[in-house]
């Protein structure tokens, strides 16, 4: 199969928006998708969000990737076709599927809830699938999904909204859970305000934290404070305004998405506390042993989070009535808003109208 | 007092030796400790270790340090004279003195048992006590501490040998504790084979670990497995070595002195273990981010322990029996001890004698 053209490796014809080569381009796409199996979700896809991940892998930049490369990692939509086995949803459900679309179910993570960290996990996109065809993600007009990573979309949340957290969202929440940022009264640190800190600040307010934002644009302040409910603002780049607020914060995370500076955050940290980055996918931080020592305090990271976090994240946020804020998009604007990522031009995130602006191309 | 010469500080007459300038080279000294308090234990200092931190304070490399500096911090003898209230220690028992003197008591840190982080700790030496006087560490004929934070020191451990747990000691067993790497079955890495390499891998095999030691010196693999009981031997520098062992160690204590690289360390811890550095006390370590976000790792450290951590782990010491492998040396070997302290040439610590070779110096 893995010979076949992507229009025929499938019975199922399917279109969406590719990248073609390193210039990350995207244009539309003829592919296929598979019948729907005894345990799979059909679905049809309403919306996806755009992560600065999916900039990344359109443009290759970690290299390991194989083009055409059909993003999209945060798709929400209704399930159009269930497999015979399948008892979690039923055909017209709201769904949602997020980074993993399989793992091995064997191993030492698969058994204990981390399949985000199995060393056989599949991507929903940029990976190889089991039968050795090409994953192709959520820029697309439906999907086909083995139920255990299928997600139940609460009834209440908004499906544009809540497209970024299948990616953004859980990429904040599992280490906020993991590392113990989400205890009541604590005062929790959020660096950047992109996607994943407007998600943080918001996950870290219905966990009972007074959160303070730290971000380098003191323009940000107003927007942290007044619109998305921060209780404090810090200018990472005024010395005395954060030598004022060393040691009082009991976690920080940190979701910028390229290398910095830490050394001041690590001050910031009561002792015995922890700075979690997740927002960097590559390069090295200069890491200053003082702070670490003197105060016991820990650099940590993490990637995503498990697919049994992902759904209990979504049932907390539909509780909580946590969704994005985001800018909805056509599909033919999409390489505009990628270069718009690219700047940090977004307000919080991208969500594209897949079901309304996705049409099929010309065939091939 | 502040204002009067070191003799005249205090009633009791007193002499080590001391730095007296950046060159860190000790000389006799005459000075004066306090008369015993109610609450004070006086010791007769009969052994003390000297640690690279000594090494460091001699030469002021951190540069808040005033001369003249009596180094020490690894303090053990008999207790000569206590205090009217004092109920830990009686006349005559074998004591110990680590590096905390004296801590607010009213802290946070105080009242949860964590007295080494309190802001306002008195460190043995180059402290100002809370009479303004300097501190002078066990370089020294006999201190007078506040039994809050005089050891007793277990009857079956050997005085020379246990001396360097008061500072190595601690300085692994607290993190080893603190974060985890005391599992039973657990497969810990140590790195660095020094002072306090060698006690992480005592302290890692009485925890019940296999320990598995990495160094830069394949020399150091006989000595390792055939003389210290690690289990396994690996060569940093071995590429293929270092490849084929990624991803089996479930913690790390890394006891290197100096910053160095900790990207292949990264590799060797299991997803969701640590890496605690507790050697380097200044710098920075280039962090790079893949294998802490790709396995969910940690980087963390700490400074000592604290005083009730102290007696713990010469109790366990003890129960083990657990002493530090030294090279017992005469008072007036301590500058050549010194240079050979900055070389690493020692196996594994050099404990001074006070008790046979300190002699009174002339008065001045």
């Amino acid at each position: 199969m893995a010979g076949k053209s992507p229009e025929e490796q499938h019975p199922v014809k399917a279109y969406g928006w590719a990248a073609r080569d390193s210039s990350g381009i995207l244009s539309p796409f003829n592919f296929s998708r598979r019948a729907t199996g005894d345990h799979d979700v059909r679905i049809k896809i309403l919306y996806c969000g755009i992560c600065h991940s999916d900039l990344q892998a359109a443009k290759n930049e970690m290299g390991f990737y194989k083009y055409p490369l059909v993003p999209g990692f945060e798709t929400v939509g209704v399930a159009s076709e269930v497999g015979s086995k399948v008892t979690k949803v039923k055909v017209g459900d709201k769904v949602a599927v997020g980074i993993i679309v399989g793992s091995c179910g064997e191993c030492n993570e698969c058994v204990n809830d981390r399949d985000c960290y199995c060393p056989r996990m599949t991507a929903a996109y940029g990976s190889v699938d089991h039968d050795g065809t090409p994953t192709y993600g959520g820029f697309s007009n439906e999907t086909v999904v083995n139920e255990k990573f299928v997600f139940r979309f609460p009834e209440n949340l908004s499906l544009p909204g809540g497209a970024p957290l299948l990616n953004a969202g859980i990429t904040v929440y599992s280490p906020m859970r993991f590392y113990g940022l989400d205890k009541p009264g604590m005062h929790l640190g959020v660096v950047g305000l992109g996607g994943l800190g407007h998600l943080a600040v918001k996950f870290g307010k219905a966990f009972g934290a007074k959160v303070t934002v730290i971000s380098t644009s003191p323009s940000k302040k107003d927007e942290a404070i007044n619109f998305l409910g921060a209780d404090g603002f810090l200018v990472s780049g005024d010395a005395e305004q954060m030598q004022a607020a060393a040691g009082t914060l009991d976690g920080i995370i940190d979701t910028v998405p390229v290398v910095h500076s830490i050394e001041t955050l690590l001050w910031l940290l009561k002792n015995h506390s922890k700075l979690v980055l997740v927002g960097a996918t590559g390069g090295s931080f200069d890491l200053p042993i003082l702070p670490l020592a003197m105060g016991r305090r820990t650099v940590a990271s993490s990637i995503g989070g498990s697919t049994k976090e992902a759904q209990e994240m979504l049932d907390f946020a539909a509780e909580h009535n946590i969704t994005a804020n985001v800018e909805i998009i056509p599909m033919d604007y999409v390489n505009t808003a990628m270069e718009r990522v690219e700047k940090s031009d977004v307000r919080y995130r991208f969500v594209i109208d897949i079901g309304n602006t996705l049409t099929p191309p010309p065939e091939s």
